[in-house]
This record gives C-alpha cells, sequence and structure tokens, in this order.
C-alpha cells in the first residue's frame, strides 16, 4: 500500500467530529495527523503537513475554513450544512480555473441513503405508481424528512423526462393527511416512532408487481464509509463536487 | 367424521359469492345444498334443507333475508354491509329471548385482519409510539382504508385504558399531510400502489426498540377460510354475534 | 401515434399465452393478429401479416417455432424456457451476419425483479454483507428459486470484481442449514408459505446501516409490461438478444 | 405518586449493569440506592435499604447472590443466564411455602420480543404455513438465535394442540441449507448483515393472506423497560416467577 493520506478533522470535538476521527484513525490508508475546533489555529493544518480535511463544523465558520484550506492547496470533505448558490459561486472564485485543491460539499453522506434516492430515480419510470415512507424517532423537527423530499424531487425529475403523467388514484373520500403530503407530485409518509433512528422506504408499483427499496440507518457512525470514500476520491477531484454520488460509481 | 354442515349461499352468482360457493364445496365437513341470488326463490333455502346460510347480498335486501331465516331456524353468516345500530336491534328483537338460530354479522372475515387489529390493540400499552401504514390498490375510493380506522380506535380505546397520554412528537415545521391523518390521536398514512391489493402494517415503538405487525391480504379468497370458521361455530352460539373475533380464541 | 405492431401470440391457449393476448390487445400501440397453440398452423403467422410473435410454449417445439419465424423476418419475443449455450448458438447460425428479424430470450420477464437483480449488483460492492431471502407459495418444487440463484451470482461477480473478500460471519454454533444455502459464497434463504407468490428480498449492510431491495410478484399478469417493452425494442434490435435488460435503460 | 421503591443494582458496574442504573435512575418511582459488583460487599444492599435488587451479573455468583437476597426479603428481577431446573428447584426450596421475596427469572426483558413470540404462538393455528427469520450482526456465535428457537418451539407446541400437521412443502429439488434449519417442524432462517443489531420476523400464511410479526432491537437499552416492568411487579409476586410474559397483561 502507498502511504498514508494525511488527514485534518474540523469540528473534532464534536459528536460527529470525534467519530469521523475514529473511522479516519480506524481505516489502513488515513491518518489522522490534525484535530482542530474552536478556539484552536487553523494554522496547525499546515504545520501537521495536512492533506486533506473533513469539516463538520458551522455555517458561520465553514467559509472561512475552506478558504483557508483552498488558499494552501488543502482538499476538503464537507458535511457542514448551509450551502446555497451563492456560497457554492463563492467557493468556484476561490478555486479558480486551474484549482489545486478539490472540495466535495456533500448533504448526506450515508451510501446506502444515497444508492436508496439513485435506485428510486432510476426504477421511478419502470412503474405507474411510487410514493415514500420516512420513518424516525420522535425527536425529529421536520416533516417531512430532508432526505424524503429530495428522493420526491429525483422520483418526479425522472417521471417528467419520461413523459409520464401524474400517479393514478381514484380517492375520492380522505381524511386528511390520510395520502400525506405532495412533494412534486410524489405522496410523502413521515411517521415519528420512539426506538427508530432513521429509515426510508421507497415504493414503486405497476401491474401486479412491487418494488421496494428501503434504507435503514440504525447506527450515527453510518456516515462515517461515505466520508472515508470522499477522502480517498477527492485528491484526484481538483475543484468544486457538489454531491458524494459524483464519486460512486453509480453507472 | 359426523354429518357434513348443509349450507347455502344467498348472492351465490356475485363474485364474492362464487367464491363462497367454492370454499364451502371444497371444505371437508361443509356442503353446498342451496344457491340463491337475485329472482330466485328464497324457500328453496327450506327445501334443500339448509342449516346455516352465508350471506354476501346488499343492504336493501339483506335484512329480508335474516327475517326468513330467523323464522325458520336457519343460522346466518353475513358479510353484507350497512349494518347500524337500527337494524342490529332489529335483528336482536326477532331472534328474541329464547333464539333457535345463531346469527354473525361481521364486517371483516379475514383473520390475518383480525388479528393484526387485536394484537395491535394488546400490544399498544407497552409502546409510547403507535402508527399505522395502509397499502392499497389506486382503485380504491377511501383513504384510510376502513381496517385502519378500526385498528386506529381500538389502539387509541387501548391507550386510554391504561392511562397512556399523547404520543411524543416534536415536529414543528411539516408540509401538510406529512404526518398523515388523525384518528383518535393515533396517525394513519395511506400508501395509494398500483400492483398492491390490499395490506396493512402497524409500527409500535419503544425505547431502543420496534414491534411491528403486517397484514397482507394478496387475493380476494382470503377471506374464505373466515366464513367457514364462522359456518362451523355458528351452530353453537345462537343469538347475535357481531365480529367474527368471538368465535376465534384469542385469549 | 404511428401504425399498431402487427402481434402474434405462439401458446396462445395456455394460461400465460392468454394472459400475453390480452396485454397486447390492451395497449395502444399492439395489435393481436394472430393466436396460434399446438394444432393450429404457423403459416397463419404468414398470412396474418405478422410482424413481431410472442413465443410462451415448450422447449419441445420453441426452436422450431424460431426457424420459421427467422425464415420469415419475423420478430420473436421469447419466454418459453430450456435455452442452454448450443441452443443460443444455434440461433445465431440461423440469425446469421446480417439478421432481418431480432430475438429476444428472456429467463425473466417482470421488470421489477431485473431491476432487483441489477440493483442489487449495482450496490454489492459498496457494503460487507448482502444475503438473500426468497418466499414462495408452498407447492413451488425447487429451492431456491432460480432468480435468487442468479441474484446470488450477480452480486458475487459484483464483489469479485471490486475485489472484495468473503462476508464477515462469526458464526461458530450453527444448527444445519440455519445460515441458509451457499451460492457462490452468497447466503440464500428460501421460505414456502401459503398465501404468497413470488417474493424476493436482498439485505445488504455496512457500518451502521443497511439497504434492502424487494421486489414482490402479486399476480402473475406481472411479466406483461416486460413482454410489451420486449415487442416495442425488438425491432430495431436485429440479432440475438439475451436478457430483457438489454432493452432497459439501466445506466 | 406514592413512595419510590429502592433499588440495588448488582453488577452495577458492566455494561449492562450501567444501562440498568440509569433507567432505574431516571424512571419516576424507582430510586437507584446501592450499585455492587464483583469485590464489594453485598450487606451494602441491607445497609441502602434496598427493596428490590436488579442482577445482571454472572452464572457463578447469581446463586449467592440470590440466596442473600431471599435471606434478607429483598425482591430480585434476574437477567443473568444459566438457569436450569436444578437451579429453579433450589430456589424454589431458598425461598419456601410462604415466601417474602419475590424472585423473577427471565432470559429476555424486551417486551418487543416477548409479545413477538406471544401473538406469533396465538396466531400460529390460524395458519397452514409458519417460518421465522431472525437478522442479526455478523459478530454473533449462535445461528439460529435462541429467540428463534424459543418462537419455533412455541409455534410448534401451538400447532400440536390444535391438532395440526406438518406445513404445506412441495419441494423436491433443493441446494443445501436453502429451506433453513429444522426447529421442531419450524423452519428458521437466520441472516448475518454488518449494520444490523437484532431483529427477527415470524411469517405466518394462509388462503390468500400472510401475517407477518417482526421485532427490531435497535439498541441495547431496549431491555431496560422490561427490567422496570420486572421492578414494578416483582413486590406483589412473592415466590419464583420464570419469565417476564407473566408480568404482562396479555390475556
Amino acid at each position: 500500500m502507498s502511504q498514508k493520506l494525511r488527514v485534518g478533522v474540523l469540528g473534532a470535538r464534536g459528536k460527529v467530529g470525534r467519530e469521523v476521527c475514529r473511522a479516519v484513525e480506524g481505516a489502513p490508508d488515513t491518518e489522522l495527523v490534525a484535530q482542530v475546533d474552536a478556539g484552536d489555529d487553523i494554522e496547525e493544518l499546515v504545520r501537521a503537513g495536512v492533506e486533506a480535511v473533513v469539516d463538520f463544523t458551522h455555517p458561520d465558520v465553514v467559509m472561512d475554513n475552506l478558504r483557508f484550506c483552498i488558499e494552501h492547496g488543502i482538499h476538503a470533505v464537507v458535511g457542514t450544512t448551509g450551502f446555497d448558490d451563492d456560497r457554492l459561486e463563492q467557493l468556484r472564485g476561490w478555486l479558480g480555473d486551474e484549482p489545486r485543491a478539490g472540495v466535495l460539499i456533500a448533504p448526506n453522506f450515508s451510501i446506502g441513503a444515497i444508492l436508496m434516492m439513485h435506485f428510486a430515480a432510476r426504477a421511478a419510470p419502470f412503474f405507474e405508481s411510487a410514493e415514500i415512507v420516512e420513518l424516525h424517532h420522535p425527536d425529529k423537527a421536520d416533516a417531512p424528512s430532508g432526505t424524503a423530499r429530495r428522493t420526491a424531487a429525483l422520483i418526479a425529475a425522472a417521471r417528467r423526462d419520461a413523459g409520464m403523467g401524474t400517479m393514478p388514484d381514484a380517492t375520492s373520500t380522505v381524511l386528511d393527511g390520510a395520502r400525506g403530503a405532495d412533494v412534486d407530485g410524489v405522496r410523502v409518509h413521515g411517521l415519528r416512532i420512539r426506538g427508530l433512528v432513521a429509515h426510508q422506504e421507497v415504493v414503486l408499483g405497476g401491474v401486479g408487481e412491487t418494488l421496494t427499496i428501503r434504507h435503514d440507518s440504525l447506527d450515527r457512525a453510518s456516515f462515517t464509509p461515505g466520508v472515508l470514500t470522499g477522502l480517498r476520491a477527492i485528491t484526484d477531484h481538483p475543484g468544486l463536487t457538489v454531491g458524494l454520488e459524483n464519486f460512486l460509481d453509480l453507472g
């Protein structure tokens, strides 16, 4: 095996950051050489010879972090939220036309969730009906989940591209809410159940058959394989990439 | 084996009636001796020596059918809909204080669906959360299904009896309909998917665990074992019985 | 819409053939112009101006049918079983270097089943573990099902291509059969349950998450959309094609 | 609310014991007044005025612990394994004819698992077919799981009591292991998948319908509600009780 990738973690003492540190230390091809959190000096990344950082920090500080990394040619795998079009444009400007560093902005590092969304969109044109059931713990603030909304949007786009019309639904007597939320023409149902973590099921159906694609996230650590996948790919992908799916060979 | 029960079918040429005829003919302990439908003479039941009828006809004619059966001491297993309190009271009046005949009025003959509802209600007091997902073909007119509403009512009653409060739900940002319909404090979600028949899942959850009870009806014939169970029990149960669950040993 | 495709059905009076006839008649872009079964004259296909046939007949007669079709430039969509390498080679010989007719040989016309297999193979390299559960009615003669065996082979090949080793399994005390059948290193479990039709679930798992892909075939008619897809594509695909997946845009 | 139950935990510094301590502290009607582990003086239970203990220790020490508790009139809720008939007989002897203390020995404190087993046995007489699928993390040593074996035994007993014969199964061509392990005539299938914790599904089927009862344990803490249920009931149940199901009102 070639030399290990020298990784720094920003937000290293947060709940997620600590999981990232453990994963980077545990993997055979990465090495944890810097842990930085609020109050620490970010120059530590340079002193430690960091090649790539993982950033799970806060929307308030992530742009400063990324400017520093880009200026110093350090690659970045970013799970921090809050990236709108303006921020992405800003990043492209900093990276320039011949970027040395690669920056991956990913709203979701769960490979299972990404595959679920990808397969649901691929399958959508082959089935008359498609609905989404998402199930989470009852302390979640929003319904439906962001993943469910994104899945619905992907299914709706795939159906539009295939020239499909609205889904069959003869419901004439309905109790308010019984048919779920309408996201871009796709029905989404959210359950909140004590004991659950984060789960989603996409049910597609045609004549005489159904196809169900289900993702179960049972532990917070489920995002770490995706972070490692991002780290392994980022050194070969200078410039801005949005979405981990671009680093998975999904055909 | 003792003599076979002599069975007549009312509504024998309807879709459901034909399935009943097949089941009565196929069972080892029942014999199909009369098939009656609109336009036929109901006296045929007497001429054929019918001991018990199965009635899947129409709300407009079922009361006349039942008065005839009760007057002639013929037991009746009834799947026809439309029985309200007035009709049940009328039946009790006809049966009198010392009924010769037994009459079973059942809104649901699927043993699987009955067990699902029974188990859901039994389990409800042990779990903080309980929600219902029902899934049907897209030609169904009402949402949620009648079975889902009944299940929700049973769960709600079981929780009240156990002194339980409302279920935990921190949802603060919600898209209209995303949390389903509220039936007696129990959330119910209805999916309409081509290829499906009739399915329901009850998800219960507590600290670190969930219990899921799912019923799948894959074929219309699924009600016939319940009809046969009704026929076998009705001869020993003179008077009015509402609900097949009374003939199942559910403890 | 352009002119309808003129379709003939071979094995038209069999259980499957009758479903095919219904589907071809029902579709907006196909027309049923010939129905041929044992004892009928196959020349009828020519007299009726058939452009493409669907063949659900028998291994004993299918090769004669196909020679006739190829000689007369009639396309063929074939669900009959029993095609080994010798037979496929024979077909290639008849079709020649500049085939006029297209012949599709497909062991499975269920689009849902094909997608399940395709997605399972695509997902396999991303997860440490993958096992298969297939569930069928109890009158089925073989266990595991052909679809389950094919799925296992596809998963095994995808893992080999990705350089993955054996799956983690610390089982040291095992009751005979408890870990299922070993198909190419993939564990396959077969359930036989009254009431079921044909169902399969592929469970893939990695750190903290699982992805489950399930196909439910609830009605024999589930193969007809695949047959229609085959008919629509075959006129543009002269020569031999093995597997309907080649006509689906799976990326 | 009446006074809180004074609870001591034996094995308090073990992984499970720490969860028990947290649960006892967190519940509104119990109070953690003593924590004892290897090396500590068990007399501490008396000094602290413990009314009931929870024992998750080791087969080597649990009998000494229980003799001490019984002699001092302290109730005990026991999750330690290794209780055979001899040990249970010994406990009955120590408790005597007029026991002051109650002792609950429970192999399983998951209320969800207990309900799954109970419902499966209740439902078994109504369905021709019943099979079990258990799914666990791949570090588990035994297959099938103890819970799956117990569930199979309960289903088999319920079928025998109902006079049912063997399940329908026409399998004639089988790959070794494909039909699972045979536990008392019930087929049991064990999956080992990274990312899973402990899960079990019982699938029952009859004409045209299936009933599926599934238990998912997603977190080790899932046993704590059962321990609290045991503590609340034990003070009213002097003498020996085997199985938490005796304290659940299961009808």
